[in-house]
């Protein structure tokens, strides 16, 4: 229904009211006058993907990171971008809606109107396809003017997550050449953003004048590297879902009768469960990356959960609240290599009811263990990018099942004395995603979609918009942008016989740190959660009063400021070679040489060290 | 855990703005003086029962209704209760948990303390199963801090929902007479409420000085009549719900390619499914009062929702939202058969593993026909009131697995032409009902907490507390007091082999009214929400700003203010009187006798009528 979209929309009472709200500017980017300061070149995290990615990327890898600066702000070498040409932009909603996307393209299109009136925002309708088939709508004031701080996607809408393929590209090429576009702005998640570094490269090495710029916009939040300390939505499903899951503790502590299992969404990484554990205190969260780096089976996961029930109903506590990530299935590692039989299987085109004779014994043995309608869950197609459906996969039922059975045999045998144990599943999926964005995503998304703006203006090709320092005020956030290149990894293990990714580079995926500081917090009082039912109810998202302004927990346990700290560095080295400059005394070389030889050493053992541990530990 | 009930919570930033909030009291409550009006003795709806319940209730049927009015309201047969001994009341939850509840035990302690602070109010903690035990925690301001306008009953928790057999009826006099209650207020639904009035009863017939009140406190909206407009909790439920409905609109009008099936929790009417669709306007609700109004089978309605998906491909749209209340599966009419020879089986002791071998030939056929996810659900046992266990069976899975069949077969056969169906089922049930209550169910909840105390203070029994005219503002609430009993019907049908309430009185249960204003609404919208998406989305619940004191949809369409209007013909018939005192002239008679004679007639006739249409038409 492409006549559908950007059509105003009937608002309630509280949209109008949302639509009115006017996201404030971090100082840098007030006004018509930015700086733009250009950084040293960039590296990326892990050395040792670095020669890989940077021959994947000769015309794009290794640019130098950009720091936009308020005109007044001090600094000898930052240019001031004086010009401003009308100019043509696309936007396209490349990944999953989520909350927040309306704001990028609100805050992009304000940016360029502002600096030329004349200047051009034309969207994609229909995401990716509407890209291809070169259909688009010119984005005005009054086209925005409903979905201005809305949620969802309907204004442009969106199809595929992907453009990839050969003739994806050409086709987004010919739409860029053909509209005349000086620049493209992708929204998107790490699928998205790893192709519009490969389109950047590809027009640059074609001479095709469009410059692409990338936008962190996932709820997942697994798009998070030195330069993105989260992502556009993220925060709105959190405490959409926080809600939730409180609500249900409530309930859970009212009738003290049942055990909820609810799965969340948020794909392979445990971001979106870790944060709401940490809203809401359920009395227990199975996080992906602790199973895989336990390595626990399905077997030890239970055996967890039934002891923790037991030892809860020694206190006379019947009752509790568990959450699922939807990602768990991937990480429990017998699931996982069933899963890989199965796509294999798909990939080499056995039909679905002749995959389960197919399996090796192994697997065919698990297989047949499993109840029918987790079966036929797993034997569902993989996604484009050969991970599961994991909203499909009801891991929720399939442990509350093995736990209730474990207990019932335990209180048989006698070693459960407690009440009889009852499960009730959720799943908190779709629910979410479609919400009105919080105050940080709509402040977070419209922020970036000015920064789009002068990414353009300053001509840079395949970089990713940058707000840092986001846990402090909007008027201490650092605007700049980072080459999605120094955001990448390079995949060195199998995801299986159809994975076709391998040593390819890709925006890193963050998964949970388990050294971070979020995580320690979590760990510091899993046991109080457990076990003494703080549960704390942060409530429906509020806009104003308390708790409107409240940010993600995860993002304000974490060191931040990466960008700041990165300035800092410069300005001690070139404090040093200001005071060593050629005709100081013996003894300050002497020093200077000696303090750096030690320092050079220090990092040269640090960075050579094997032991990537992620780019998550900033 | 009974250490755990009524400890103080720590409290979220949200959370304690809201223990801070102060409801308002209509003007009549307000200050210590409050007058009582008896209005006539009361009869039920349906006057067909209203023999029946008189000889069940000889002590408490008939009693007037009563008005409690500002101390300097001008009506001459009120009494004011001047004398306020101190009192101990006894307060129990015994529905299931609904957001308020904590509000209504508030109201009650404010109202006693304010009219004698040496009264006592006394919590059973653990709902029915604590009043059998007499376990008691005294409510005082300190308990109640962290409690106040808070969602779920984890203050004092509950358990059953019943006061039914000879052996809990005499549990709860010993409870009474040994902790020397004045009075016992029980929050609940239609049962807890029927349960009430038989205590009261049999409290009466026994000598037993305790008197009983109820508090209509269900999010299911069911216990509706003339005096009653809606329950505590529901508008909460219905905002929380329509955010999510909202929501998931938002995310199928972005992506453009998923059917959503949202089974919505409200037991067995469906007001809950009905209030959601008039806020949030979702593509189609298969409402259970239509269906079994219409005997839909299972068939039609899958007929139903795939020529709805037929047409709207048509018009190129592929994605839609549909609501399934929870009660639908028993407002199928084989579906119901199926589930009553299935409980009564269970009812002769038939183990779950056998009830499939002992069903009719009919019922087999159906039984085998269904999926197996389904098969398993139906088997469970029923509920304590023989309904089915309403939140265990996925009926939007069913139906969705049902349409996706047939639009495949329509597909092959080439009848349909559009994309490939795909649908997505969620439940949305637990998450709602430990919700923060909303603003209007704070104030409502509150104010009836004070009028049971009025109650009590005017010394009735077997009364439900009442507040009505609320669609307006809280200062033009009319707050009072109906016996019960006048709110009861006879079931004269089965609910199956095991049912054993045919012939007897209960609350009456409040369906759709499908003559009713809000069923208009909705039905005079229902092709433009199928065919237009005009979604609408309230947004999450908020407590300041826009959206903050709106009220449920259905409550606003419906007339009301039926005590302000039995009020207005009293005023009627005593003007009658004035005017036509003996000594009046021939013509003011004669004028007076024809006018009334008509009337009484025309009385007769509607009262008498065969066609009772249900008390929910007022």
């Amino acid at each position: 229904m492409d006549s559908d979209y950007g059509v105003a929309k009937e608002l309630s009472d509280l949209q109008k009211q949302r639509s009115l709200y006017q996201p404030e500017l971090p100082p840098c980017l007030q006004g018509t006058t930015v700086r733009v300061e250009f950084g040293d070149a960039t590296t990326p995290a892990d050395p040792a993907g670095a020669h890989v990615i940077s021959r994947a990327f000769p015309h794009t890898y290794g640019q130098p990171l950009a720091h936009f600066l308020r005109a007044t702000a001090k600094v000898p070498d930052a240019q001031i971008i004086t010009e401003h040409p009308s100019v043509r932009v696309g936007v396209v909603f490349c990944g999953r809606q989520s909350p927040g996307g309306h704001n990028v393209i609100w805050g992009l299109h304000a940016a360029i109107k502002s600096h030329n009136p004349n200047s051009t925002l034309l969207g994609f309708l229909g995401g990716t396809d509407g890209l291809f088939a070169q259909k688009t709508l010119e984005i005005t004031d009054e086209v925005l003017s409903t979905y201005k701080n809305q949620g969802g996607y309907d204004l442009l809408g969106r199809t595929q997550d992907q453009i990839r393929t050969t003739e994806q590209v050409n086709a987004a090429m010919s739409a860029c050449q053909n509209l005349k576009l000086d620049g493209l702005v992708i929204l998107g998640g790490i699928t998205s953003n790893t192709d519009a570094a490969q389109l950047a490269e590809t027009f640059a090495e074609s001479k095709c004048s469009t410059k692409v710029v990338g936008v962190p916009v996932t709820f997942y939040g697994d798009l998070r590297n030195q330069f993105v300390e989260t992502n556009v939505g993220f925060d709105t499903i959190c405490k959409v879902n926080s809600q939730l899951i409180s609500n249900v503790c409530t309930d859970a502590l009212s009738a003290e009768k049942y055990y909820y299992f609810i799965r969340l969404m948020g794909r392979k990484a445990s971001h979106v469960a870790l944060e709401c554990t940490l809203q809401s205190h359920p009395n227990m969260v199975i996080l992906g990356e602790e199973v895989a780096a336990s390595k626990l089976t399905l077997f030890d996961i239970t055996k967890q959960i039934c002891d923790a029930v037991q030892a809860r109903a020694e206190q006379d506590k019947n009752h509790g609240v568990i959450l699922i990530p939807e990602g768990l299935v991937e990480s429990i590692p017998e699931l996982y290599a069933l899963l890989q039989e199965i796509h294999g299987l798909h990939g080499r085109g056995v039909s679905i009811e002749n995959i389960s004779a197919h399996l090796s014994p192994w697997a065919s043995a698990l297989f047949e263990f499993l109840p029918p309608f987790i079966r036929k869950q797993l034997l569902l197609h993989p996604e484009s990018d050969d991970s599961a459906q994991l909203s499909q996969i009801e891991t929720e039922k399939l442990l509350a099942q093995l736990v209730e059975t474990e207990m019932s045999k335990r209180l048989k045998e006698g070693t459960y004395k407690g009440k009889k144990f009852n499960a009730i599943c959720h799943f908190f999926g779709y629910q979410a995603r479609g919400s009105l964005p919080s105050k940080f995503d709509c402040d977070y998304a419209y922020v970036l979609g000015h920064i789009c703006y002068h990414i353009l203006a300053a001509g840079l090709n395949g970089y990713m918009a940058t707000a840092t320092n986001l846990k402090n005020p909007v008027n201490k956030w650092r605007c700049g942008a980072a080459p999605i290149t120094s955001m990448m990894t390079v995949k060195r293990w199998s995801r299986g016989p159809s994975a076709t990714t391998i040593g390819k580079p890709a925006v890193h995926f963050a998964s949970i740190d388990l050294k971070g500081k979020a995580y320690e917090l979590f760990r510091n009082n899993a046991s109080k959660f457990l076990m003494d039912d703080i549960y704390r109810n942060p409530g429906p998202l509020q806009f104003e009063g308390p708790g409107a302004d409240a940010k993600a927990l995860t993002l304000c346990a974490e060191d931040q400021d990466y960008m700041g700290r990165i300035k800092l560095l410069q300005e001690y080295l070139d404090k040093v070679r200001s005071i060593v400059k050629p005709g100081c005394s013996q003894e300050i070389l002497k020093a200077a040489l000696s303090a750096m030889s030690s320092v050079t050493d220090v990092l040269t053992v640090m960075s050579s060290s094997s032991t990537f541990v992620g780019q998550s530990t900033l």
